[in-house]
């Protein structure tokens, strides 16, 4: 434990120093375990597991663009992303730990306790175990304060889901190598540093009570809308929605061109997917090859914020993307790269992004650059952010769009599969950046 | 309104005699508008629409059998159950109305206020419009208390899904003929009546808040598991469930034996689909003709209820079947068709199976035969039953099983995807019938 946090950042130099990491890129055609399909170019690990890249084809889409084809990441396996929290002196920590992933642009963020695929606890790769895992997955040691199955980025991974489980435990637990605890307090500052808190560990948060949050105050008072309310517009935009989508031949991907190199758009829009080589000697297995779905630009996650009788509601919206699980889930107001809209006609501009990006300093109530997934996607960069809006902003939005309490989003977050990942990130800065 | 019970029963009599209907079974090979694909034998509608019957192998199943294949009823769309509710006097009622479906063994069953397929709501058959459709569709008109995507029986579906919506209104609207208003205390009675409170109706009305249930106080008092431990429990057997569905044709479907007149398991179980020839006078169209599911056999639905420090606790248990949507959802403490188990070990009866079907009179809470949806099922029932245990029922249970109150049920079935139909309908017979 740190009393300061000027410790902590000396503990993690040190956990910097004290293992060796190498990150390579490397031909996507010529990475150890991995060849692409001779008939489809569709991308695997010769032993079938880990993950694949498809093509996918959606249309009926009611976003920007209606109808599109792009590489999507297969990873239909479930994995395990669990924090522990334990009491001292009757402050709640969390036990997390400082983990290089390849796609990190510092090599060390901040984990869950626990971050492993399938493939990680069932030990395909014949590595270490991962640590306190049986925590996890073996019922009834601690008691559970959530589990939730939950997407991840659905631009990116075609209808992933990870269980989002956090256990309280009593008993003292040894504290290995690279692990440490931190109190909420302390997390909701570091939450402020760019980079650091991945993103595993914000989507588990998002998942506490409110009353144990920092900044929890912002999840309480009365919704303009009762829960129903918003579960009606949900349903509404589920069952409307009219998003097909189809498997296509990586190779034959519209608008995708493979080089010996790597594969990318015509137009250098959207991601790239590269290859890399790895070397880490604290991970699992001390070295490996494997794709990675590198972004173009920086995005933008945000909400709009609004009180409505002086309660604070954000702008939510209903989305489907390429690889939702189920279809539709709540999304930010915002969430987008800016870079890929350039070409496209002004009206067709997300909604609500010059909102966000021009609001004045005073009324943004955080603006903080965070890390995706650094085990799946290469130096990929979102800014969260939160801006809250005077009381001359519409409370009339359009039909995509509904107002929520942060509490609302939270309570239905406990059952997996409503807010998207997104949501849920700037959910846990919302509660955490007091 | 009814004042009287005996004036509804009277009316329901007057709705028969008011309209004409007749069904006939039909030969599933020269059904009007339906035919076997050529290549594989799976049954169509010629305009692709309404559903299909396909073939489906399922293995890795934790259930009594670990392989099997069979026909299964594929409806991808979201149909709409929908219940108008209004306040009468300060008393909450339901617009309930009379409806002919060909399953049903008595013809008229009391069906929610809407009840439409997509199929149906965008008018594929050329009908008649459904009445108050828009009611449910376009938001804004009245106040929803539910609305959530709800999976029906995972044993004859495959991953099919409805809208389960409520719509509080406090306009008067017409009631038109075959529609009634029925107070919460009324379908109370109603729902001790065989056969008479439709599959539809018993899904949507386990959305109502628990306040105004006729038996609420069933629904509190405090759970012996914290929800969290229940999402706990649900969420590990979601994703340690490998039951793995493949689509089969259904003429190569193994075990089942395809006559001019229907389909058939070779040992005479499970179900059989038949065809059927319809005229109704007052449906959407006059007359049609479409396969059904005719199940070998009366079902078993049922909870073992127990007392947990004096609060009502039922039993339920996490259930993969052929067809369920997300993989696995909370069912009843029993789910089955005895029938279909008479050829198996002792052993593989199912688990406490006896315990429901030996419990003395003093101790069934209720016990009511049901039927299930007759607009796919024919004669489709099932007995409803709920059992109070006594106080030396070990309290520990099987890994499969969990307590929780019915209470904790509702409070999940709000999101939708949780409960499936059998428990939704079993919450519903706990909290009406007093």
């Amino acid at each position: 434990m740190f009393t300061d946090l000027a410790d902590f950042h000396q503990w993690l130099a040190q956990r910097h120093e004290a293992n060796e990491y190498r990150v390579t890129p490397a031909p996507l055609n010529r990475l150890d375990g991995w060849a692409a399909d001779p008939v489809t170019g569709d991308l695997h690990h010769s032993s079938g597991r880990f993950f694949a890249v498809h093509g996918l084809d959606v249309t009926g889409s009611q976003r920007e663009v209606g109808h599109w084809q792009q590489p999507i990441i297969n990873q239909p396996e479930h994995g395990v992303l669990g924090i522990l929290v334990k009491e001292f002196d009757g402050v709640p920590h969390c036990l997390l730990q400082a983990k290089m992933e390849p796609g990190n642009v510092n090599t060390l963020q901040l984990s869950p306790t626990v971050q492993a695929t399938r493939s990680n606890y069932t030990r395909v790769h014949r590595g270490r175990a991962v640590p306190y895992l049986e925590l996890f997955i073996a019922r009834g040691r601690g008691r559970p304060l959530a589990d939730a199955l939950q997407s991840e980025q659905g631009s990116w991974f075609l209808a992933k889901r990870n269980r989002n489980v956090i256990i309280r435990i009593d008993d003292d637990i040894p504290v290995l190598d690279d692990f440490c605890w931190l109190s909420l307090d302390q997390i909701g500052h570091l939450l402020k540093v760019h980079d650091l808190v991945n993103m595993d560990t914000r989507t588990v948060l998002s998942h506490l009570p409110d009353a144990l949050l920092p900044a929890g105050d912002r999840f309480r008072g009365t919704p303009a809308h009762p829960l129903p309310e918003l579960l009606n517009w949900l349903t509404h935009h589920k069952t409307m929605d009219r998003t097909v989508r189809r498997a296509v031949p990586l190779a034959k991907t519209e608008g995708w061109r493979m080089t010996d190199e790597e594969l990318r758009h015509e137009h250098d829009r959207y991601f790239r997917v590269i290859g890399v080589d790895v070397q880490a000697q604290n991970r699992e297995v001390a070295s490996w090859s494997q794709p990675m779905l590198a972004p173009c630009g920086e995005g933008v996650i945000a909400f709009v914020v609004r009180r409505i009788d002086g309660v604070p509601h954000v702008l939510v919206q209903a989305r489907a993307e390429a690889g939702t699980p189920d279809g539709v889930e709540i999304a930010p107001t915002v969430q987008c790269s800016p870079g890929n809209y350039a070409h496209l006609a002004t009206g067709l501009r997300p909604r609500y992004l010059d909102t966000v990006l021009s609001a004045p300093p005073r009324r943004i109530l955080f603006d903080v650059v965070h890390s995706e997934e650094g085990g799946r996607f290469y130096h990929a960069r979102n800014r969260y952010r939160a801006v809250e809006v005077p009381d001359d902003f519409r409370v009339d939005v359009p039909d995509g769009f509904h107002w929520a309490t942060p509490g609302q989003l939270a309570q239905v977050n406990h059952y997996g599969g409503l807010l998207n990942v997104e949501v849920r990130n700037l959910l846990t800065c919302m509660g955490f950046i007091a």
